[in-house]
């Protein structure tokens, strides 16, 4: 699919078809695609827990204002933040770059982080936001919708997914056929309030 | 341009051709795509901004460890995250939608993000970080290359562009003809570490 056709053609689906499998295959591909999105450092700040197990999906709804899709979706995905990614090994996501590359690049991986805990929260929050939406965008693409979703409870959903010291969830995404269509954009705002030049 | 090639063939591009001059019309498709990323509650809390004047671009470059690209890459944008998004005059996201939806959803918004610097500070940088990621796809189906960046002084750059009480810097985005290639991508997680079943 086009690009523009799906970033017009994207927008958050609530009700989708409880009986519709996605196949590993197509699973994979949406994963795959997302870890092709960009991380500073390449650092690959993030993880993706797939939630399979339907009584973890309920407990999940339980806790996000008993919103459908969180348990219909062929699909949901909780994006998580790694906030100690910068210092798990960083030599390795350069590992296959020329030697005087890592040797610059590897060393300032741990100054831009090192005892930042807000730096660390940014970055988790921006590479889900990218990671999430090359996920809408190739689901689309795919013939999927999706629903993008930060109404629940943050630390109930991490207490079920058993979220480990060092990760923070960022937002999950509901992913399947749709079967109504959203209302069409509720209130866009203007090119000029949004897009400013040189400065505010 | 097909998703899945735009999805595989961004990279980040440091080096850009300084001649070579985006139309306005380019620049606004771009910005208008961006406009149409999801975000919670359709509060749509960025902004946008281009950096035109070169000698606000050297100024930025100066305290952006001299990246060429911020002088170089046709476009500079710089995405910026509205903490008070929330609060103004929220009717207005959703001023199109059925009477008991507004009802439902207008209130939903202060509850959701009053009192809570954090949550407003993440969405965004989530926000950012999906807008970004379209602007950066957008980009490569357009025949441009980007680089997203966070290798910056924010204070410094929020003084050279003036920042609002209530906003903050998510990244920059370069954008332009590519004058030379990245090397292979450097060093990339295996699926295995990245996508997790149920939880942790």
């Amino acid at each position: 699919m086009d690009i523009f056709e799906a970033i017009k053609g994207r927008r958050a689906i609530k009700h989708y078809d409880p009986n519709h499998k996605m196949s590993a295959h197509e699973e994979r591909q949406l994963l795959e695609s997302a870890m092709l999105s960009p991380t500073a450092f390449n650092i690959q700040n993030w993880r993706f827990v797939i939630v399979r197990d339907m009584e973890i999906r309920k407990q999940i709804r339980a806790v996000a204002w008993d919103q459908t899709q969180v348990t219909d979706a062929s699909m949901l995905v909780v994006l998580c933040g790694n906030l100690d990614a910068w210092k798990q090994d960083p030599q390795r996501y350069w590992r296959n770059a020329p030697q005087p590359v890592q040797e610059f690049l590897v060393p300032a991986i741990k100054q831009y982080y090192e005892g930042k805990p807000q730096v660390q929260r940014d970055e988790a929050m921006r590479s889900c936001g990218m990671a999430g939406q090359t996920i809408m965008l190739a689901a689309k693409a795919m013939g999927y919708d999706t629903c993008p979703m930060d109404g629940f409870d943050y630390d109930a959903v991490g207490k079920i997914l058993k979220l480990r010291e060092g990760m923070v969830i960022s937002f999950m995404i509901a992913i399947g056929k749709k079967m109504q269509d959203s209302w069409p954009r509720p209130g866009q705002l203007a090119y000029d309030e949004v897009v400013l030049e040189n400065g505010f």
